[in-house]
């Protein structure tokens, strides 16, 4: 049997898995990333674990190369960290690819983490038979992939599909992670929820008791708690007119929404497709449909690998 | 001597040009496109237009192939016009490539006008030798064209690029042409801009004596008049933030700016940069130029022929 090893890189944890040609998890690990410790040991730490997932594959069977996913922003041609922020200080510069081609002589492919999804739900998922498709991935922050023409749009530097530092206010509050005004990032990811919620509970006069992160806030929404009707509300208008703003400019079959925030199910799910296609033109709108990632949590790392067979002349 | 016969078909003229291999014109004449007469009449406009530069071409020269760009949205695929709105009325539907594949047997193309701008642009202009840039045409609305991996994206339906259909305000002002709040179209193309001249002279009380439209607002700005400033401050606000949008979305190497309003030159170019950097982040904003489009006004009647050249086999 052949498999892929990918690696799932996150500020948080790595992911590594061994997955076949179907998609399938036989084995795999997490570890924490560590990330304050460096570039150099979070590197240390993925080929520790890619020496492990080796080392336990089943006599007979073969690995055939190994996909990365990482935060940050990858260059896919030449497999480098272009720029990683605070989540993974050091990392940029980082060649990832070459370091595990010298080390393992295998075929490696690195993409950033979003991108990765995408080839997951390409391959396995709700982008099956689809040529254009964008991922939303509603996270402590807001990332996107864009497949126009079957493949992964990438850009002058493998950056493409920042889609969280789009402004929806060119008047809103500064995002510190890019210097625009009002990115949809500031108003629909986990964060921005969390930060409408104290502007939401503080607006409403006296001592704020808590401050419900975004899971709460959805969750209390859910059970129609005023307080949370008035922050989702701006969440979801914030996040259709950015939406809106990708299918003009993409004019894609389907919209494939992932992410914890989108883990608040069918109502979040209808009321954001409402919103959408109040604020599309025609032709875009009867184009697209939105729809929930299908592969699930484990999507970053089975994305990772799956870039062995489909760059791969395997 | 090869050329090809260019159309390019406008809600007010319809061009045509006798195209050579180097871009250059060399024979063309315009007809008011009498668009209210609806989509039969404009199509027999077209054919006579087409008639004419086949007759007047030099005796020993032949005709490659035709190609079109036309306002709305156009299905490259199939050649036809997926929508057109009041521009012009009863176009969609209109299958323009196999009207002209039956008359002449020649090969046929047509694309979007932008589009075609953005393959002239490719291949004679701003972005010759570009893998990965964007066209912004800033016209009575926003139009626009993104080219990836060196191709034109075209998503579902032929129908990616509409660039002014981003939304810069969701909490702004509704567009009329596509339901979203706030499209960056109402504060940055020539009727955005005349629209914010009205509020802004509005505002400063009284009776409105007059006015202005877009070009008039421009040359009051250029000439440091104070309502032109606050207007035109809005405007490249609201554009710098859409076009830093797109560039999180694309990571282009180069924004291509056309039209009307980019004619107010290098001091408009300038201060749009500046906003665009300080709404960028490091990895795409060292990736990208903003340019002045090259090929100028021809730009349209250029590229719809260019298209025989690009995607022909000649």
């Amino acid at each position: 049997m052949e498999y892929a090893i990918g690696v799932d890189i996150g500020g948080t944890k790595i992911h590594f898995a061994v997955v076949d040609r179907e998609g399938r998890i036989v084995d795999s690990h997490r570890v924490p990333s560590e990330a304050q410790l460096g570039a150099d040991h979070v590197m240390s730490l993925v080929l520790q674990g890619v020496d492990t997932m080796i080392q336990r594959m089943p006599s007979g069977s073969k690995a055939s190369g190994i996909g990365v996913g990482s935060a940050g922003q990858i260059n896919f041609v030449t497999g480098t960290v272009e720029y990683a922020g605070s989540q993974l200080p050091g990392w940029t510069g980082t060649p990832i690819t070459r370091i595990l081609k010298e080390r393992y002589l295998l075929p490696a492919y690195a993409d950033n983490d979003v991108n990765a999804i995408a080839v997951a739900e390409q391959m396995y998922g709700a982008g099956r038979g689809l040529d254009s498709f964008i991922v939303v991935a509603l996270g402590t922050g807001i990332g996107g992939a864009i497949v126009e023409a079957g493949r992964v749009v990438r850009g002058a530097k493998g950056c493409a599909g920042e889609l969280g530092h789009v402004s929806v206010d060119f008047n809103g509050p500064i995002c510190e992670n890019c210097g625009n005004n009002g990115c949809v990032e500031l108003y629909a990811s986990g964060s921005g929820i969390a930060r409408l919620g104290r502007e939401v509970l503080a607006g409403a006069g006296g001592i704020v008791p808590w401050q419900p992160d975004s899971r709460a806030i959805t969750q209390a929404w859910l059970q129609g708690e005023r307080y949370a009707s008035q922050v989702m509300d701006i969440a979801i208008r914030a996040l259709a007119a950015a939406i809106a703003g990708y299918i003009h400019m993409c004019n894609p079959q389907a919209v494939i929404l992932g992410g914890g925030v989108a883990e608040a199910g069918a109502p979040f799910l209808n009321a954001l497709d409402q919103e959408i296609k109040s604020r599309t033109s025609t032709a875009v709108r009867s184009a697209y449909r939105l729809l929930p990632a299908y592969v699930g949590n484990d999507a970053g790392v089975i994305g990772a690998a799956a870039q062995v067979w489909l760059y791969g002349n395997g």
